[in-house]
Parts: C-alpha cells; structure tokens; sequence
C-alpha cells in the first residue's frame, strides 16, 4: 500500500477503505508517512468529504493509534459526557454527581482550557487541595465507591489525533465535519466509556456557529458510535449567550453547587437535568421521562449535591466549600459593569464574553498562562432581559486591575442591546440519536 | 503574510494575489514554508483550481525564484519551442536547423529523457563526440555565429519549479491544470526567450490523453505568455502513434538528418515545418503562409541541413555522421518482429512502445541509469496500414540480448490490429494564440 494511493483516491472523490485509513493513521503516528502527504490528504478530505463509514473507520483508527483505557474494574454501564465547548459550561460538575446520585458510575478524563472557553480541570483546581492527578487504582476505586471522579487525561490517548490536530491547525484543514467528529470521537472511544452523550453547541459562543451545522457534527458523531458500537446521544444546545450567569473557573463551581443544591440559573439546571437523563437512558434506568425525573429528583432531595461533596473529599479538596464559597480563593478587584443605554438584551456575543473573563484572568490564551481561579464574571443580565441605562450587567472578578478596561469593554461589546424584544430562542434544539 | 491564511483562501475556492503566490513561491523555496503547508495548498489548488492571472502569477513568481537566463548577447528575436513530450519526438532537432537557416536564432537549453519519452540532450550525446556542456560565452557565440545551440540546462532556473514537482510528485498533485502549466511555462520564461512555440501532445503516448486536455492545457500556457509579454502560440498535436518511425536516440537523429535531408517519414516533416514556421512568424519572418514556405524551402535546399552540420561541428561533434550514419554507435542485436495476426493498425499504445524502447536501453526508468544510444525501434508500419500475418512490423536495436523477449511483448501490445480500416487522424488538431 502506498499513501500517494490513497491520497489520489480521496483527491478524486472515491471513498477509502478500512485497511487503507488505518494504513494512514498508523504510519502518521509512526512517522513513516510524512506530514507533507498527511496535510495533502487532509485537504482532499476537507475538500472532496467522507461518507459516514469512512468517518467511523478514521475514528477508530485513531483512538486505537496508542492506549485504551479499560474501565472495567468498574462494574455497570460507564456513561461519558462530551461538551465540545462553550462559555460558561459548568455541566459536567453536576451531572456527574446527578448520574452518580442516581447509579450510573462516572470515571470522566477531562482536558484543559484553551481559548475563550473553560476546562473542567482548572474549574476543580479552584477547589483548595483538590487533586486532578490520580493514580489508576484511586481513581477507580472513588468510582466505584462514591460514583464520580474527575482526573486529568493520562497516558498516551489517541496520539494520532494530537498529532493530525496538530498539523490541521497550521493547514487550514480545521473546519471539515468528518475530522472534527472523528477528532473528538477518537478520543471518546480510547476513554473507554460504554456509552457517550454529547453536549454539541450551537451560536457565538462556540465552535459551530449554526444549528445546522451543529446538528450535521451530532449526526456524524452519533453515526461514529453506532459504528463503534457505543451506545451515543447527541444533544444540540444553545450557546448564543453564557450558559448561567457565571463565566470563570471558582464563580463556576459556585454556580455548579448553586445548581445541585437546587437554586441555579434555570437555563443551566434545565439542560444539566436533560443531559443527566440521557446519562441516565443510555444506562438503562428507564425511559426517557423516567430519568427525567430521577435525575431531577437527585438535585432537590440533595443525593447529587452529597456525592460533589464526596468526590471533592476523595480527591483531597476542602468540602467546606459547598457551605461556604468563602473558602475559594477571592479576587482582590471586584468591578461593577454599568449599561450605557437602554433597551433589551437583544442577543450576547458570547465569544466575547469568553475573551473578556480570558483576559481577567479566567483563561490561558496560550497552553503556557496560568490561570488566576478566582477570576471572572458574574452577568446580572440575560438575553431577552430589559435593562435601563446605568442598570448592572455585570460584575468582573480579577487580579489584574490593568486588564479592567479591556474586558470591560469586551463585555460591553458582547451584549448587544436593542429596543425590539428578541425572540426566545430554545435552550435544546433538539436531540441525536442512532437509528 | 500567513501561509496558513492562504492556504485558507485557496480552500475556500478564493482567488489569490501576486503577493500572496509570491510569498508561499519566495518562502517554499527559501525552505521557511514547510513541505506540509505547501502540499496543502497544492491540492486545494489542484481541487479549487486557479483562474488564469492567478496561474500567470505563480509561473512568474516560480520563473523568478531563481536565475533568469540573460539571452541579450544574442542579436534578433529569440524563439524558444517546447514540447510536452512524446515518443519518437525528434522535431527539436530538425526544427531548430530550419529557423537558424531562415535567419531566426535558436539558443536552447534542454533536460533529458526520463521514462517513456526520450530527451533531446540524450539524443544529441549519440552523435560521438558531441558536448552538451559548454561555456555560456561559447553557447552565445555558436547562435550568433551559426545560429542554432543547443546545451544542458545550466544555473538554477526556476527552483521552486523542481522543489514543487518533487512534492506533487508524492502528493497526488501533478494532474492540476495550472500547476502543470506553471510547471513548463515557468522554466520557458526563466530560460529568456522572446517568444515561445509550444507543441502540446493529445494520445496514447502523451501525458495528456485526451484533445480536450491538451487544448486547455494549450490555452492555460498561451495565457501565461500573453500574462508574462511573451509572444506564445501553441499547436495541440497528435501522439496517438510514434511521431516518425525511429525511437532511440541514434536511430532519431538519423530519422532527423533524413528529414533535413527531405527524406524523412510525412508525418514528422509535416509537423515540423509547422512548428519551424510557427517560430519564423513569431520572430516577425511575415504571413503564416509565407513563413511555411520559408521553412519547407530550407529543407528543399539544403541550408537547414548544412546549419545542422555546422551546429554538430561547433559542439564538438562528429559531423561525417550526416553523411555515413556507420559513424554512431551500432547496435549489437537487431531483431525483426513480425505481426501474429493481420489487419489493419487501428491504433498504436504508443505509450508501451516508449516503453519497449527504454527496455531495449533507449531510455530510463530512473534518473542514475545509464542509456544505450545505439537502442531503439524502427517502426515499418503506421496506423492504417493493412498487414499480412507475418509481415515485419518493427525491427528492434539493442545491446541486451535478455531485453528483447519484454521489447517484443510491449511493441507487439502497443500495435493493435483489426478488421476495420481506422479514421486517418490529423496530424496537427489545432493552434491556439493569444487572443
């Protein structure tokens, strides 16, 4: 077999085989084939595209291009949670302990931020003491007694797709469907989950910017598991504005626990209650109604707020943050956000909003920054809200009092008012299943 | 710049700028843009395509990317041809003679033969004693003396051409239009002549197969001399058979005197008096018309012959090989093949008889072979000729006793016998100017 082979048969449209993506996907990793005909292939699959077995078998090359995780020292179905991003998604801090609370295991590896968006690693690291470097048996064994650990990815997880990542960035070979589900699927697959519900965001504030190309990457995804044979559910959510109120990595474990002790922003509990029953679905606790009302159920009679409170002990974090938020680091600069007209918060430029907690602090733009926990911003207004002029938007948490006016004005920016009301637009537009 | 940012736009099917194709030509040959980013864009280019300003401007860009042959030692409009390359092709060397015998000087550098088609260099070194490297002052000299030189391709010309066509090479890359036309026409304009006449093959032997390619290939390379100031015209001729009867290099010089001689087969005197008057009346030499019968008068008597004699002489080579052709190099074997069936020639596969010659030594499979100038094929037939079962079709000239039984094969392939008597397909399809 040779890669010029293959990719002449990309080049003219013809759909490549099992043995011929694997044969790519090995030698990439190994080094034997070199990047300038990786780059050329992944060009003529941005351009001329792959059917969904050709996306499922790349996949799954990747995520057996280095290990594999193996969950099975934890017994039940493992069901993962995949959101690919958005401001202000604190989801998976609380329905990990809602699956937990309702007896669907959690063993969830979780990345770093980059960007405009969160990792739920540095919203944990918030925690005082709280560990997300674990050994394997540990890990397993918070599992498998309290239901839910969170770690650091570990070990050598889909190399292929770190390394094809990489090249894509620097190739202009990004935005194509089938490399981004099979990039994200990739990794999902060597977590080891036997089933996947994914969070997949649409509008400003993520990476698809429309509903329908959110829906195309859910189908392709949903598609990638069928084959895979992990049971997946793809749920298409909005993210044209913050999801809650609080952007930044302590300000959104506040909100995360506000939500598990029942007294959330609704838009967030609605769509962690819908996530959790999907969790719940794909382990086989009933129907879809059923789960939502279990999963409901773990956050007003307080079993999901007890196993957040669990795990952060299993992992070496203070507890006594749950009762008292005091416990967090504090920014030593807290700065009201005024509005400069009036009218209706027509819509959120949410990617701004992201910047905006970046440069406070909240985020790293490059993999090398560290991260100021206590940074951020609590917005006081949501799309759809009236506001007078001088009325609060927002307020800004920081360190840096020199960042202040750049992320004031980016916020600013970001929410656009006018004087016609919007549209409300739904928090889920809909869900993916396999057929 | 970012080379990311054009590869980008290419993608997007967006036209690209002088600047832009300038600075990934300036900075690929540099070596500051990387193979990956490179083999990208060429197959966003070969998949997008690229419209006629963008082509011109990245055959100047790669004509300029090294040294520019400086032709202005030579007095008089200087004419330069160009074939794409087929078998049997030995017009170079008959047409270069009659322009410098109507007074039109002919500085030509040439590459040689690799694969099925032969190189003009290779087919001169039969000649013994011939140089093919020689001093630019001494090049210089014998055009403006005699007229006519012809010598190996020296200096760096157009380096981004050869770093490209390596990378396409192994990327799938080489079947694009424009990087074909900006490929050739590169090289041409770096090599400094005034005006460019193109001989673009159509059939079995060419690289492009098809008439329809070969006009937009014509076209494509008319448009980057009218883009560069050159006076470029193209004729799309046929290669659906040998051009001739002789493929070898001894064996087409031969067929070459013969045609200075007046003696040669039709169909190879046809077409270059059509080429060499195509190079007469783009160095100003009158009417079409008129220029064909100043180039069929040089052969009738006798001055292109004669320059040819000089030309020989001058580069050091044996010039009693136009009159006693016992002075090149005689092959050890020759082999008449006869036909197994009979019919008529419908078609010849003129690609395995190129082939059938490289196997006899004619050629090279590889860049480090040697060549045996003495191998080849004589053809004794044409398409359209009636043969009896029996009657001698070809006859073989070789060194390697152990080739002829492979030779034998290919050429016995590449003539196709049948009942019915083939259309007579022009010679000449049709001359593209610019407009």
């Amino acid at each position: 077999m040779r890669m010029v082979d293959i990719i002449e048969k990309k080049k003219l449209g013809q759909t490549l085989d099992k043995e011929e993506l694997r044969f790519f996907v090995d030698g990439y990793t190994a080094g034997t084939i070199p990047d300038y005909q990786a780059s050329a292939l992944l060009m003529a699959i941005r351009l001329m595209g792959m059917d969904s077995a050709e996306t499922a078998a790349l996949t799954m090359a990747m995520a057996q291009s280095g290990e594999q995780s193996d969950l099975s020292a934890i017994p039940g179905i493992k069901v993962d949670k995949h959101s690919t991003g958005g401001v202000g998604d604190k989801t998976t801090l609380v329905v990990g302990p809602m699956a937990a609370a309702c007896g669907v295991p959690v063993a969830k590896m979780s990345g770093r931020g980059l960007g405009h968006t969160g990792g739920t690693l540095d919203k944990l690291e918030s925690i005082p003491g709280f560990q997300i470097s674990l050994p394997k048996e540990r890990f397993f064994d918070i599992v498998n007694t309290v239901g839910f650990s969170l770690i650091g990815q570990t070990g050598n997880l889909a190399p292929a797709d770190k390394k094809l990542y990489a090249l894509r960035d620097v190739t202009a070979t990004v935005d194509s469907l089938p490399l981004i589900a099979s990039s994200i699927m990739s990794k999902k697959l060597a977590s080891g989950a036997d089933a996947i519900v994914l969070d997949v965001k649409a509008g400003s504030g993520a990476f698809m910017k429309t509903v329908e190309d959110a829906y195309r990457l859910a189908e392709e995804m949903v598609a990638i598991g069928r084959h895979a044979g992990r049971n997946t559910v793809a749920l298409v959510t909005n993210m044209d504005q913050p999801l809650g109120r609080a952007v930044g990595n302590s300000l959104e474990v506040i909100e995360a626990i506000d939500t598990l002790k029942g007294e959330g922003p609704s838009d967030s509990t609605d769509l962690c209650i819908e996530l959790a029953a999907n969790m719940l679905f794909l382990a086989g606790k009933g129907s879809m109604d059923s789960c939502r009302t279990q999963a409901a159920a773990s956050l007003g009679n307080g079993s999901a707020l007890q196993k957040f409170r669990e795990m952060i002990a299993a992992q070496g974090g203070d507890p006594a943050v749950i009762d008292d938020y005091g416990v967090f680091p504090q920014a030593s600069v807290v700065q009201p956000v005024y509005a400069r007209d009036r009218g209706y918060v027509s819509r959120m430029e949410t990617q701004l909003c992201g910047t905006a907690a970046m440069v406070l602090g909240a985020g790293r733009a490059t993999k090398e920054e560290t991260i100021d926990h206590s940074a951020g911003i609590l917005l006081a207004v949501k799309t759809g809200d009236y506001v007078e002029q001088g009325q609060l938007l927002a307020t800004l948490y920081t360190n840096k009092q020199a960042a202040l006016s750049e992320a004031e004005d980016l916020l600013q920016k970001s929410i656009v008012l006018s004087r016609i009301k919007p549209q409300v637009q739904p928090l889920v537009y809909g869900r993916v299943e396999a057929e």
